[in-house]
């Protein structure tokens, strides 16, 4: 087997600066980079990375943790946590624990517990208190997208309710009063974040003085589960609500659809608004509060590295505010008043925290 | 720092049991295997995989390389990877090789090159001539899902012409003749699939006598793509098809909702097939050729494992048959005449692969 000193002098190079061309540890030329990369290659070098590890202590490695991979959020996530990772020459180990399965077990109690990773990045995993007291056990720096956020860990996620609260106020403004919430409910998923959201909601309604036209529709947070249920919300035109706000867009996107199907125009007859800007969403018009999950990715990334450098760095609790993306599925109610307060406070809000 | 010792001093086993227990290398009871967890756990002991890899030249790790990972293939074919590796105690590396940036170049030059990992499952990547010459030449187990499939690789995919050509004879046995393929093009980031699907379309459309009318609509394979495409398409009433076949579910999904923002019946005035069976196409009824990409992931795994357990394992080409899945969104062409060959061979044969 070729050693590193034939890569060197294939290379035409010293045995130091090939090191550290093919470690990634201190600066070398991009050109001298290639000429090593080259080398090895031919030469069939194997860089022992576990002779590395166990020299400097460091795995080189960034562990993220997410209880599902195939929904939007998710999958946007973990391409800025990658590319992040990419820039800065770490390699990444995907664990999927999927609540309640065998598979979420095995991680906890061995794939986590090997400890292959200098950090580790947690997804919206919700964990029960036995996990989260593993997680912190492992004694490695932490960084959550979307909570848990306490216990020493640091945390980047959108502030829900308030996501909630500005679509409310939104519909509101326009002079809705018939507002239904569609999504969450006790068996969800995604429990923590539908609840924060059904309460930023509730929060918006009650001060309006609307706390008795309050009307959660439980609903997967997907766009079949969205339709499926608003079929059952709008069949019915005496109960049926003027607007509709999705949990996320692919709830509000399947009462659309739902809509269309059902003869209710958008918005003439029925106003819809979501959460996310999901890539969807533009399509169908949908009015929605904008988060970017893959810059959310790229920032746990950074919060991750300076933990990582210094254990002393103070833990850090990020929550952003979605910003309200005005499209063409939200409009006053037909038949309202049209003497709509355009200068009221909330419209006034709107445009000055939105434009 | 705690030693394997104490942790089999504290779990009350030898020493030999706690490292099988900690590495996953060989049989230990499940209660065991729990207790030696907690007393790691416990003892803050780090099991210093870096160590197991020197001594046996394994990483105990997968590395996963693809283009993407927000599209719902690659998603559910990542789940399907990484369910079977769990379960087999080994790691997963991602790489995420966007086509056309920095990121896949360093992923080829550099971090492929450090091999961390016994084996590698390649995903829809469409190397360059020189990226399948480094990944040949990293000297690992390889497989691909959705091509490469020469110089040594073993592969595993849908048989996508296959599924063109069924879906185009469904249509015609059904009576249509203006059938639009849609989805594909010079500047794809599906290339190659859509080009072998586009084919299937072509050779069915050929062997049925209907050249002339063959029409290829580029568009992305996704639903706002095949939306925006099929609003061009579907506007002209007088050119209209009277069927349309997508590249993808996603694709046709976008073909349906334009019609139906179009005034346009589906399937009364225009039939609409897709292939994929994506998440969405139970929900707008969609008629389709049925692929399980989570199958194929885990399906690969085996591929992979028994070509690193012994080098001589064969190389296998495994190419699935996609199966059509019959939903409401096809019917006869309206004023069609009715006496369609309900015995015909193509609809034979649809009853007898597909029941």
């Amino acid at each position: 087997m070729s050693g590193i000193a034939d890569v060197a002098r294939m290379a035409g190079v010293s045995k130091s600066t090939a090191s550290r061309a093919l470690t990634g540890s201190g600066y070398v030329s991009e050109s001298t980079r290639r000429r090593v990369v080259d080398a090895a290659t031919t030469l069939g070098y194997v860089a022992s990375t576990s002779a590395v590890s166990l020299a400097t202590g460091r795995t080189q490695n960034v562990g993220v943790l997410m209880p599902y991979l195939t929904q939007w959020f998710y999958a946007e996530v973990l391409e800025g946590i990658q590319e992040a990772l990419l820039s800065r020459d770490l390699d990444l180990t995907l664990y999927v624990a999927r609540p309640g399965t065998s598979g979420r077990e095995r991680i906890f109690e061995h794939f986590l517990t090997r400890r292959r990773f200098d950090g580790l990045i947690v997804v919206g995993l919700e964990p029960a208190d036995h996990e989260l007291q593993r997680l912190v056990s492992l004694g490695r720096p932490l960084v959550s997208i979307v909570g848990p956020g306490e216990d020493g860990t640091s945390l980047i996620e959108i502030d829900d309710a308030h996501a909630a609260r500005r679509a409310t106020d939104h519909l509101i403004a326009l002079g809705h009063r018939h507002i239904a919430f569609l999504g969450g409910g006790d068996d969800d998923l995604r429990a923590h974040v539908d609840q924060r959201r059904l309460q930023g909601y509730r929060d918006s309604m009650t001060a309006a003085g609307l706390a008795a036209e309050i009307r959660h529709v439980p609903s997967p947070p997907s766009m079949p589960g969205g339709y499926a249920a608003a079929v059952d919300l709008l069949g019915d035109s005496m109960s049926r609500p003027t607007a509709v706000i999705g949990t996320c867009d692919e709830a509000a996107i399947g009462a659309i659809i739902a809509a269309r199907r059902l003869g209710i125009r958008v918005p003439t007859d029925l106003s819809v608004i979501g959460i996310d800007d999901h890539e969807n969403a533009e399509m169908f018009g949908l009015t929605t509060l904008k988060q970017v999950p893959w810059e959310q990715g790229a920032a746990a990334v950074e919060l991750l590295l300076s933990r990582m450098q210094s254990a002393d760095t103070p833990h850090t609790a990020v929550r952003l505010r979605a910003r309200l993306v005005m499209r063409s599925s939200t409009a006053p109610p037909s038949g309202a008043d049209s003497a709509i307060e355009l200068d009221s406070p909330l419209v006034d809000e709107d445009r000055l925290t939105d434009a």
